[in-house]
């Protein structure tokens, strides 16, 4: 068994296991997305895009630069394809897409879940200049945080297993029906099974806490139309930190955006998504 | 001749002229880049971005929600295909990709210059309910803000002609050599014959200003990387409001977010790219 004081390595890690690809033939590999990361009626969005990111890291080599992912369809457990493409094989950076599909039960026609467009280089050759004026957010220490098991059990939650999250308390209001109507959600997260941060799983985690429309008061999901996820440096080892905003709550439409602070204080990853505001019940 | 006083309608402006993409055949397009629109080596990335996006658009219908672009190679004046792929025809949107190719003069071969992934709908149908925290620049107003002409003029920076822009005298001590070193460049535009702006030209606005980093004392190009756009509201006639930042130059790379106001003090867009950092002279 693993636990959290002995890390798992990349070889038997859930995150690992969860996003693995099998090269099938040029440029097409297949995937299988694991029920465990269900969060409603469907596969975390942040899973599924790096599982496609993988594939197309496969083809590109290095790690994400910066990735973006226009969501067609709800992902379901079961097995998937990736087809990826390369536009450009650079001396730096190269740019490719990928697609996911997955073969509709109901009509056994093939639909494709994502659509991702990507370029990847080098993290560890990057120049070590920073001259960065973000500030990271300040959380109470981990011990004082919200634990995510604090909040309501729901059916179909697996992905909550997967992830430890301790949550700011002053964003999480809405969980007593008390929301700060700021708009804002922030915590701290690493993977329940001790597995480290790297350019890969910042993909995941950029998306894995609840919609900042809680903290406005408007209960419901808030599905991503598309993501984009600039990875700007390899994280260190230990929590992230993790905050999530948005400004513009319009036409029944958000921006979220959310920055990834490492536990050396480094901005290592900063993404923005457009989703639909959740549906009044 | 169209003057200011007298708007150009979207038949005879400028922009729609240099956006114009004619319909090949199964999803083909030709379209010319005019030199008009060249800044230095090449040809505005916005532009470009527009006329891919045009394309697009025909393709689809509706308007941008959400585009987001990759450069592969430096744009030229002259002739350029773009080629659109339709990802997903929705109720209420769509999403589609869209490849701008031209042949290199030297090789006679042909080379992807950007690639697009975007989702389109209407604009006109959205939700009026707006919840916004984000607050406008505070600019001089216009006939105090330095005009873009009072800048050193440099030889292919056609594209000057092309846009009327009135800078924040506190973002532009760089001219004088004294710059102030926060990474915002801000200040009012409009296209330089009077047309109107609308979706697609808020494509071009978000990338038309030079790159912050002239603000941070570090002078020299910034080429994008990547760049995406939420277009979140159909903007009303008149001068637009910018906002250019950066929060994290690091690694050789900065985000570059900028905002869109229109005159009736709307968030009308919001954009982000990934850019390279100049490289030190």
């Amino acid at each position: 068994m693993t636990s959290v004081a002995e890390p798992a390595s990349s070889l038997d890690s859930e995150f690992d296991r969860a996003t693995e690809v099998a090269h099938e033939s040029d440029g097409a590999y297949r995937a299988d997305l694991p029920v465990d990361w269900r969060i409603g009626g469907g596969i975390n969005g942040g899973l599924v895009l790096a599982v496609a990111a993988r594939a197309l890291g496969a083809e590109l080599g290095g790690s994400p630069f910066t990735v973006t992912a226009h969501y067609l369809s709800a992902s379901r457990a079961g097995a998937a394809n990736v087809r990826t493409e390369v536009l450009k094989r650079g001396r730096s950076l190269s740019t490719g897409t990928a697609s996911l599909v997955q073969t509709d039960e109901r009509t056994g026609r093939e639909r494709e879940r994502i659509r991702v467009l990507g370029t990847y280089g080098d993290h560890a050759g990057l120049d070590g200049e920073v001259l960065t004026t973000a500030v990271p957010p300040e959380l109470p220490a981990v011990a004082d945080c919200l634990s995510s098991t604090d909040g309501p059990r729901l059916p179909h939650m697996e992905l909550m297993e997967r992830t430890e999250i301790r949550y700011d308390p002053a964003c999480m209001g809405w969980l007593r029906g008390k929301p700060s109507g700021r708009g804002v959600i922030q915590g701290w997260l690493r993977l329940a099974d001790g597995r480290e941060p790297d350019p890969l799983s910042l993909l995941f985690a950029v998306d894995a806490l609840p919609p900042v429309t809680m903290d406005m008061g408007l209960p419901g999901w808030c599905p991503t139309l598309e993501l984009t996820v600039h990875v700007r440096a390899v994280p260190a080892p230990g929590w992230l930190r993790i905050r999530h905003a948005t400004k513009n709550f319009a036409g029944g439409l958000l921006e979220e955006d959310a920055e990834v602070w490492d536990s050396a204080g480094r901005l290592v990853a900063q993404s923005r998504q457009l989703a639909k505001a959740p549906t009044p019940a």
